[in-house]
């Protein structure tokens, strides 16, 4: 289990420095021409596309060791569908929390080396963090960003379950998985900044907290309740139609 | 039955809801720099990966459920090509449709709940419908409109048909059509806001027509007849190249 | 031969009609924001994907039925690297423009369906024409451009042959080459509007010349000869380091 | 062991031409739409995707022949990660450089070919060089370049060497490696205009320096040891994770 563990610690890591770095490092750039700022930066596009090729790379990467879940809402589907034993929940989601700490402290050290850099803005979405409401990038409301996180994250468990099915074409699962993290964030961005992950909201939301910005730390709760409640419900959902029953863990 | 009806609902559910989604909420989001407001957003390049990647990703989780149709054109085209009973066509169409409507309620509640948001505005293509004429994102005419849907959908089902030929190389093709979507919606979205699907056109149809906008309801017949024989004429085009005939369904 | 030849055509009409189209329909479309245009368009981004994702899905789709050449200068690169019999060359170079020029005409009759449609511009480009000096996009010099397509295509049937060796991963062939067709644009759409295809060229020069524009006809020869030359470089190049005779055609 | 050096020697050509190729010629395009300049090139996304799919291609293309390291940081690491014999890492690395010279001389051929090029610009990154300080884009400090360097190269060969991995899907590596530099570009390119890759960094050095620019040939070292240093530091933690010690090399 420790080596597993620290797979899980190094991938989500890799998620959070990777996919939140591309975000507060490259969304932006301009250059000037002539008398306009010109953005060359990545965008809402580039960010997207980074965030779900961080699960694409650590699932061929550590699939075969850990199973790369990297995602303490997956982890809980994984278990509610049958395909992780529960006993290992635990020490699963405390490395994927200790890596996305890890992976958003040394994210900060790079954005604090910029010249001229002194301190995070004051504004919804800073260094990448989750929220709703005023702290929603897009202003949504609760209830709209509850609804966006609970149906996302239900149905990237159930393209989970269903790419790892034995019946699905074998080996393709990381690309069916990291791309389907990457069209999530192409819809929901606005919404939430997205998360669909726990141990994601939980390092940025720290470090911005431990930094004195105005940050959503308060709305954490959301960014672990949302995922989890629709990771549940999308094993469910591909349970009742996968029209056989799983084969138990032993 | 009932459960690949289930699956269809949920994947088309999904196309609609992603698809329609990403270009509600991230196509255009601005960032104030200096005087000028500087898109960040995905634009139609990014729309036009998440329509791709819908169908991909729910390709790899419900292929071997359902086979994964997500449009009507698409199962009808499935039937001329001989890989699909006729009989199973209306319930899988039904299915389309409703969680093509069922994704297109749920992207208005959320849509809805931004802060300031007072209605949909009176423009082409607004939440992602498709339309011709005036109602074209471009002012493409009846006839333009007519011929890119005709044709994209026959290039469509030429290539899922050659995709998931037992001759193409296995398991492979939810990478091939669900980009093959991609690339139709980079070459289509500013003539129609591109359908190639009528049940993903029928759903925010509706939703437009009901929320008081002017919508395009009186020109969704062209999207219903537009794709369908396009997919007709693609599934012949596919068996005449094909140098062999399809095995029948039994 | 006259299924592969139609298969041929089918593709061809494909990457012309997709790939051009995508550039004419969709590269710049703006919204406005307050008082500035602002371009949502796919961007020479969306371009690149879109030429390479046609390659990808005809690969997937006629992979197995004429080998998805839909290039001359891929017919005579697989002639000299000894995977394609000679005699088929001819057959297949006619099919590959009918359909260029089958793909170029039907573009031509959407875009002039435009809303206000009058006429092809007269710039560098115009109608996705390649061209050198003054109707290179970037006004790069003739010397410049022939570089560009002779490298751009020797490294593509490089990659090709490499891809399809037999030793290579089965069956992922059409994720390289199309992907490879992407990445050629990325590179080099400033330089000559990508051609490394005189197919490709073909239609394109041929309607725009039909309409009036002032347009790089003349210039077409460089677009048969640069991709031709180096085609035939890249199959000697991999012959060489493959460190062991090709299997002859029998 | 020509033949192998050969192979990585085009592999690294491709490498250096292709994806700083896009950068220099095709990050920035501008079209003028009224009265503002308007960006249609391929900005950081599309220099990303092209630096990746260099890797992606050419590990399909020369994977069987040489293993496509393409990096000297890369052979160290696969070396330390007994995956690679130390008796061919010198001829190898001498390969790559040359390779990286000679697409960077080709470059700079095409780059000289613009209508109105009158030298290099004065500013960080030109032609695509790597720096820190004053030569890094976004102005980072050598501490964070450094930091940023080694913590992206480990990543990147954890990355290969779990998805080359016996256990690791077959066949698939060459997207999850190429996709993986992909997205370390999208988090970096601001930070250093990206390097992770010894070889890529010493050809636009070599010219840029022999073009009479002020450039960062004097900061080429940290592109030498951090990515070496980074690499050697995820080949160990690969290592610990794997749950099994690697085969040795015979």
């Amino acid at each position: 289990m420790l080596k597993k563990a620290v797979a899980e610690l190094i991938g989500t890591f890799w998620l959070t420095f990777g996919g939140c770095g591309s975000a507060v490092l490259a969304a932006a750039v301009f250059i000037q021409e002539g008398t306009s700022p010109i953005n060359i930066g990545i965008g809402l596009v580039g960010v997207s596309l980074a965030f779900g090729l961080t699960v694409l790379t650590m699932a061929f990467a550590i699939g075969h060791i850990s199973g790369c879940h990297l995602n303490p809402a997956v982890t809980v589907g994984l278990v509610v569908g049958k395909r992780f034993p529960a006993t290992g929940a635990i020490p699963y989601i405390l490395a994927q929390v200790a890596g996305s700490v890890l992976g958003a402290f040394l994210l900060f050290a790079i954005v604090s080396g910029k010249s001229g850099f002194t301190g995070l803005e004051d504004r919804a979405g800073v260094f990448a963090t989750n929220g709703f409401g005023d702290f929603s990038p897009g202003k949504y409301s609760l209830v709209a960003c509850l609804t966006a996180e609970v149906v996302l994250t239900a149905v990237f468990l159930f393209v989970i379950l269903g790419a790892t099915d034995r019946r699905a074409p074998a080996g393709l699962a990381p690309i069916a998985i990291g791309l389907g993290l990457t069209l999530i964030h192409l819809i929901g961005i606005p919404v939430t900044n997205l998360s669909v992950n726990p141990a994601r909201s939980t390092g940025p939301a720290l470090v911005t907290a431990l930094n004195g910005a105005v940050t959503p730390i308060t709305q954490l709760w959301l960014f672990w309740a949302a995922p989890i409640l629709g990771a549940a419900a999308g094993a469910f959902l591909y349970q009742f139609v996968a029209d056989e029953p799983s084969v138990p863990v032993k």
